[in-house]
């Protein structure tokens, strides 16, 4: 997004003003200061005016660049002001001030286009060095964005002053501010906060946990208010929503933070396809004007259909490059013998095309596809080709000699490939041969897009992913008990419901996935609100102690209306609409990959007095 | 304030909606009905509708009483309709069902006033059973707030369905948004989000500690955001507000909770008065209407003279019976010698006068007043007499044989006391004395006042008590260093600066505590902005080992703007707007007193794999 945005939050607000004084005042109300530095244009030239902020800039001991979070000012010390060049003379930069003038216009020619101020300066009358900063600070504002992460965020608050971070941290708040009003103002739901304090939930991620002053009681720290939305629904709150905190120790995953954000949404006596066109016109309300209109409502794929066409759940169908099954033109030739007895049962082929690549993609880049295709293979045995095609549906590949040209040329025509066409080609057990593909898919993709191929469109492409499985097998080798694909909560499509006990794999859950450009932005379902199915699910086919989760069953016994919901996580989304390459540049104070807080050395040590009113010992592991 | 307040938030809102369909739905849009239960008028008479909720009550198989969280609507069974009958029959109460039929106006004499919908009902043509309840429930909705509170909190998504508590959560949901409109769109404001999961903070409440996979480092969960505003000031985002979940860990003090809510506030560039006026400004926004205007700006009140008056920092002013200092009287007489020389050379005799009273506190009452005032009395000797005035400022008291008429008369006239009124009198060193008689004017007010005796005004009073000492003398016997009256942070007065390090006891702070009635509901301050001050007063006043704040003091000095702030608790706020005895009725899952939630059984116990991950173990103390 421009940055031209920023400066669009600051318009007087478009909300009714009620009960106000007559003196409109907005970001300058209760404020040491007449304007902000970004506000004064030639119309203003002759007023007097008071400006704060920090020393940007100065040259000559004349010209003082003054900035604020609003945009910056120049200001000018008049020859014969000797007392203010005496303050100004030797102040360090980032230092504060308030400066008192006069606006004028820039002498003819001196016009800065560059800055939305850049018609006038302030004829200083005086200034006041408010708070003098040191002068050999770790690195200026301005460049703040190119030094290494540690430092930067060892030292937030002089980051926090450049004007990328200012403006994605107003936008998180603009945006945020639009959502509650379209969910309250417009649509009547209440904001509900819920505890963060809890139990633990059985499934899902690893929670933390929090020490009582009674010996061995821990609070678990929630992953999401999912349960008590669900217990407001049966209490009577139909329309409910936060902007709730939640906990998720995931150890060192990427892009992950310990505490995040999400927008959380539950509604009773609806259907899926409410809550979708609901989060429809919710980000329709709040999507920044000058990124395009979204349209809506926005498309649905089955799970199914994603993972065969794009290889994974959340599908960036911002460009083509299908996924396209030849298996059996592959078993044509004898390619599958290469594989062993076990991987036949299942076996693939899949391919997809990037039209006119071939020369783009050198023959390292080939290789690091393949090897990193093939870190992705988990004990399975995968093989991945890229073929760059020649006149006449010729190969250019090492596959060539175990592939009948009849085979090629089959597979070649199923693709639609010619000469200077990339082909990529995987063979391998169907199950983990699909995402490997997909992931192929993605970084061809973005491979090519780095040497200026344009594969994406500019779109903003939102997609409804619906029809997931209800559950998944076992991740235990010796086949454990089933395992909720999303959430134990989540309701089978009723057309299912049958299955539910002679074939729990087969039943669809009522579960939408909310995909923007190949990330997923959102999950949500309709929730089982009768008891006895939510308890058969929990044990009998997940086999979950049920004590966990006793205040929910007899919640669901004492009656449940029917509800379902969603909840969008905010700081990918925001990643997303602010163009950052990590969801830490939308997030005032984020902790480190490593879930540290490079500033106040956080997490830290406890005083023995403290682990004694928390009971707990520290034991060293091996 | 008035049940019918609820109903008021329901109305369209006033808000300007941009890019919404023709077709204005409001509450019940992307609902499975068409209006809510409480929505139904006479000009509704024809209307086909459909509505959802819960059965609450049904008579004569032929009436059902529907209700959801806006009101009843009467449900009629036609008598043809055995379909119908059928399958209500023997429902029971507390399902949940949805009804589709026609507005009738209800037969002439039927109407019921008491209900918003009390003219109409609904003939039925058909309802759908959603989700059948248990039929022997722990309690009614309606009972529920007679009901015990752990039966209460075990089933909590009961009680929320009772009127008062969808009320307070949706009035709570109200104010907030009125906050956030004010804040956000008259003034700038900017929300956002900080870290929960921090270091601990030295000096203040008890954190909570979160273990980590890193043995031996642990998060603290953060009392308030204080160190992350003035980070984010320094940081250039001159205009901050949160609304903010914190943490204390207080043990089994009454009427907290382990995690709670505040309106947090900060800003650059401004003064203590301005905060001052934002913050009435504020309050006067989301007032709501019916318990009438609040006066700005409040009234302002130094420390000194609330503890002078009301023997106490949060000074009920909606009474008077002010605390009046006889010290000098009471030396006419021999009283002192009551006390041993090391009480002398503070003593102090502090009394007050109920007008007309003495027949209103009768000796059972008296006893437990006077009993409940020494109970304060830590370490020290005080003496407290009530004394009922007969004809001729006769004392009708047992400390009359210790006091000379004189004296008795003196006293008298001070306090313009006449027959029939009561007199507490209390003796002993002044800053025991104090509170404790504080405490009494309250506690006899609350007496009187159940007796029917009406003593305090119906307003709301506002105040801002100010001109707090900065720092107080160390807790410790042995006169350990001082302590922060409020946290380290707040500035000196500038005319008391220069005390700092000569006389700091004697500094008065820049801060401002805001009572309600007699509660304190806020507090802020204008912060310390010069990293030598901060230092000085962290290092040498205090004693506090600097590691902990070195990054607050090293931010201080990278150009750190004058900034200040303020925190709002919004549970205790909306108790005192919502009128109930405990925060509790204002939270939808509060913990009761002893920190655990009865409907999950949090807190519990984890699982050895868990205590392993984070490296703790569980010790017994004894």
């Amino acid at each position: 997004m421009k940055p031209s945005l920023l400066f669009q939050l600051f318009r007087p607000p478009f909300h009714r003003v009620t009960r106000l004084s007559s003196r409109f005042t907005h970001a300058n109300s209760f404020a040491l200061r007449s304007h902000t530095c970004g506000e004064l244009r030639k119309s203003d030239v002759g007023r007097k005016v008071k400006l704060s902020g920090w020393v940007q800039f100065q040259r000559l001991n004349k010209f003082v660049l003054l900035r604020d979070a609003y945009g910056v000012t120049q200001l000018v010390v008049p020859d014969e002001k000797l007392d203010i060049l005496n303050k100004i003379r030797n102040i360090p930069l980032e230092s504060v001030i308030s400066a008192d003038g006069k606006v004028a216009a820039r002498p003819p020619g001196q016009d800065n286009p560059k800055q939305l101020t850049g018609e006038v300066e302030v004829i200083l009358d005086d200034i006041e060095v408010l708070s003098s900063s040191i002068s050999n600070l770790p690195f200026t504002v301005q460049e703040s964005p190119k030094v290494k992460e540690s430092l930067r965020l060892e030292y937030r608050y002089l980051q926090l002053r450049h004007e990328s971070l200012q403006r994605n941290i107003r936008l998180r708040s603009e945006i945020v501010m639009k959502m509650r009003e379209f969910l309250v103002r417009v649509h009547g739901f209440v904001d509900i906060e819920t505890p963060t304090l809890f139990r633990r939930t059985p499934g899902g991620a690893q929670e933390f946990v929090v020490p009582t002053r009674t010996s061995g009681k821990f609070y678990s720290l929630v992953q999401s208010p999912q349960q008590f939305k669900q217990l407001l629904m049966v209490g009577g709150f139909d329309r409910y929503f936060q902007i709730a905190r939640c906990y998720r120790d995931e150890g060192t995953k990427a892009n992950r933070q310990p505490e995040f954000t999400q927008v959380d949404i539950e509604m009773s006596f609806t259907t899926k396809e409410n809550i979708q066109r609901l989060i429809e016109g919710l980000l329709n309300h709040v999507w920044p004007e000058d990124m395009g209109r979204i349209p809506i409502p926005f498309p649905e794929m089955t799970y199914k259909d994603a993972m065969k066409n794009y290889g994974v759940d959340k599908p960036d169908t911002r460009f083509d490059n299908l996924l396209q099954d030849v298996t059996e033109l592959a078993k044509a030739s004898e390619i599958f013998r290469l594989f062993g007895s076990s991987e036949i049962a299942n076996f693939a082929a899949i391919a997809m095309v990037f039209k006119s690549s071939a020369a783009l993609v050198s023959k390292s880049a080939e290789e690091s596809l393949l090897e990193s295709a093939k870190m992705t293979t988990d004990k399975t045995k995968l093989s991945f080709v890229l073929i760059r095609m020649q006149d006449g549906n010729k190969w250019k590949s090492s596959l060539t000699k175990k592939l009948t040209q009849e085979t090629m040329n089959s597979i070649g025509d199923r693709l639609g490939a010619s000469a200077g066409d990339v082909i990529l080609l995987g063979l391998g057990p169907r199950e983990s041969l699909v995402p490997s593909m997909g992931k192929m898919r993605l970084e061809l993709a973005n491979h090519l897009e780095t040497l200026g191929v344009k594969l994406r469109s500019n779109t903003n492409n939102f997609l409804w992913v619906v029809d997931f499985p209800l559950f998944l097998p076992s991740e235990e080798l010796d086949g454990g008990p089933l395992q909720s694909a999303h959430h134990p909560f989540t309701a089978p499509r009723p057309e299912d419901e049958h299955l539910l006990r002679s074939s729990p794999l087969d039943v669809r859950g009522l579960h939408y996935d909310l995909v923007l450009n190949g990330s997923e932005i959102g999950g949500g379902s309709i929730r089982i609100h009768q008891s006895d199915v939510q308890e058969f699910v929990l044990k009998e086919i997940l086999q979950e102690d049920p004590i966990n989760l006793l205040h929910l069953l007899k919640a669901l016994r004492c009656g449940a209306p029917p509800h379902g919901g969603i909840a969008l996580g905010l700081d990918r989304l925001m990643s997303i609409i602010c163009e950052t390459k990590s969801i830490r540049d939308v997030i005032a104070f984020p902790k480190s990959l490593d879930g540290k807080d490079p500033m106040s050395g956080a997490p830290t040590s406890i005083s023995e007095k403290e682990k004694k009113m928390y009971h707990i010992g520290v034991v060293q592991n091996k």
